[in-house]
């Protein structure tokens, strides 16, 4: 059976459900013939949008809840075979903001979840979605799993425990979880709205608004980019693939230069340009210089590797946008995410 | 100046006021003129004991609070020169257990008394007290500084938390931050009433009870020990040390093997026995073999070696606890540590 038949019929549990990668999640699991339940609690200023599954409606279970609430994880939990478990922040600005907010989703919030599996589904395989940001500055390039974690924020150091809640559980409890430390994932149904989520939206936002697209430094920095459908195949993998307990896996992809990304948006869209500027003081306090990750690991154990070069991935986002960007730009209102009539 | 003088009138916080460390710090502390103040929020099962402070009765400031509540730390830590972060809880079992309490007493209570330092007191010193326990199992031996971080348990994933969001207040922030990873510590006033706070306390306790030592495996197993009054001198030498901002410090002792320490129990209180037993299941999931640490870099840079030798250290703790002991054996009534008339 191929990973992808496993999912037939399997009952999965997507945290952060209407986020961008959740949200892509879900529809190749629908698509897959899964059951499937998203659970997201609409945190201010993360992903969620209900455009992102609004074409899903009826073929999915919606629970809009918090999985830091006890109750909430242990009644999402049960029954599952696969939770995918993406709720989270991802904002390293934010972090810094409201390092308590970070603190409870990407943190607090998964102990608690991990917790309810334990006690209510502890056969589930659990699928975390760590980040390459938990290795901070990186001392060697590919970054490989192996790896010093040196956080550089408040968000990579939630992301790492986290991730560490993940492993203990595996150790402690034989619990199946695993975690893909996810790079600089893009693509459609990614948050475009604020510059607080990574800079690959914010570009394709202001290339399809046409505007300037404002690189700091020279430009030079180097970000391997992975499009969100390697990402979604990646999770798939890792939830159908036994081997995978316990361990953690880098996804990673071919670097590119921040200006060359920036360029490629002005050029794909038609529209905007281009122009450098120097390091504000906030983001340069926290910038890591080139990152980009060996998916070694994840090659020979998940049989993984990205798929999608960056030209064709970013005119799929780039479509994505000019066709809808309305909608996106604009900050989803709560109300309309609501599961009357799921 | 002394690093000793250095106290003199300076007004100085301790979290964790009325635990082991705290209490014993207390204790110098007023011995050198500084003005303490003391929190502690007797969280149940931890270290606190208000005998452990009875003396200091109108010479120290206390408040019995929490310093996860922001409104509250920002009100202890408003005018302190320096702070001694040694509030939380050590207990791997308990972590396991009861993995929220153990995150809020070790990472999300930290975020906020550095939050709320940051917003009243920036220009504070803040020493935490780290463990060796975020090493988890070593991978070479003396474990040092530049040894990853591998917690095997959920308390050494959230004491790792809570050291690197005060390595990022320094790096962000600027703030005097810095951490000692304690290895295992002993001496008067050490929780002695139950088995999960380390293994020297329950050690004594059945010595100068006259019971039988239980051992796990053969004993063999090595931990270095350091005495209370060469752990305190490590905090005086840090708060007191610019070169410290910004940077962590194992403190470390020669090694004995948990049998020899065992022995040495019964032969100083002259009672009790010794006893080899197999590994409890629980026990054996999060053992880590054998550990001891490297102080070079606090010896470089603080100028701190360890001066208590195992058998004198353990004598003065043998004869606190055979004074004492009717007192250390119940557990402690919160009522008992109000601060009227303090």
């Amino acid at each position: 059976m191929s990973y992808l038949e496993h999912y037939r019929n399997l009952p999965a549990l997507i945290t952060g459900g209407l986020g961008f990668i959740g949200s892509n999640l879900a529809h190749r699991l629908v698509a897959l013939g899964a059951r499937v339940t998203l659970i997201d609690n609409l945190l201010p200023d993360t992903g969620w949008h209900p455009a992102n599954i609004a074409d899903l409606r009826g073929r999915v279970r919606l629970v809009i809840g918090d999985i830091g609430d006890p109750e909430t994880a242990r009644a999402v939990v049960a029954g599952q075979a696969v939770i995918f478990n993406l709720a989270g922040s991802i904002s390293h600005i934010d972090s810094m903001r409201q390092p308590l907010m970070d603190l409870e989703a990407n943190a607090r919030a998964h102990l608690v979840l991990l917790e309810a599996a334990r006690q209510v589904q502890p056969d589930a395989v659990v699928v975390y979605a760590g980040t390459r940001q938990q290795y901070g500055a990186p001392q060697y390039l590919p970054v490989d799993e192996a790896h010093r974690n040196l956080p550089n924020d408040i968000n990579g150091i939630n992301k790492l425990a986290g991730e560490w809640y993940h492993r203990i559980y595996h150790r402690a409890y034989g619990m199946k979880t695993c975690s893909l430390r996810l790079t600089n994932t893009y693509g459609p149904r990614q948050l475009i709205r604020h510059p607080r989520q990574g800079f690959i939206g914010w570009f394709v936002r202001q290339a399809i608004l046409g505007e300037t697209i404002t690189v700091y430094g020279d430009g030079q920095q180097r970000r391997d980019l992975v499009e969100i459908t390697d990402v979604v195949d990646a999770f798939l993998r890792a939830g159908a693939t036994d081997a995978a307990w316990g361990r953690v896996f880098n996804l990673g992809g071919e670097p590119a230069t921040l200006l060359e990304i920036a360029q490629l948006c002005v050029a794909l869209a038609g529209q905007g340009d281009v122009k450098l500027v120097p390091w504000p003081e906030e983001r340069a306090k926290i910038d890591i210089g080139d990152v980009y990750c060996s998916y070694e690991r994840a090659k020979n154990a998940l049989g993984w590797r990205p798929k999608t070069p960056l030209r064709p991935g970013l005119m799929r986002m780039i479509d994505f946008y000019q066709r809808y960007g309305d909608i996106y730009l604009q900050t989803p209102d709560p109300a309309a995410a609501q599961t009357d009539g799921w």
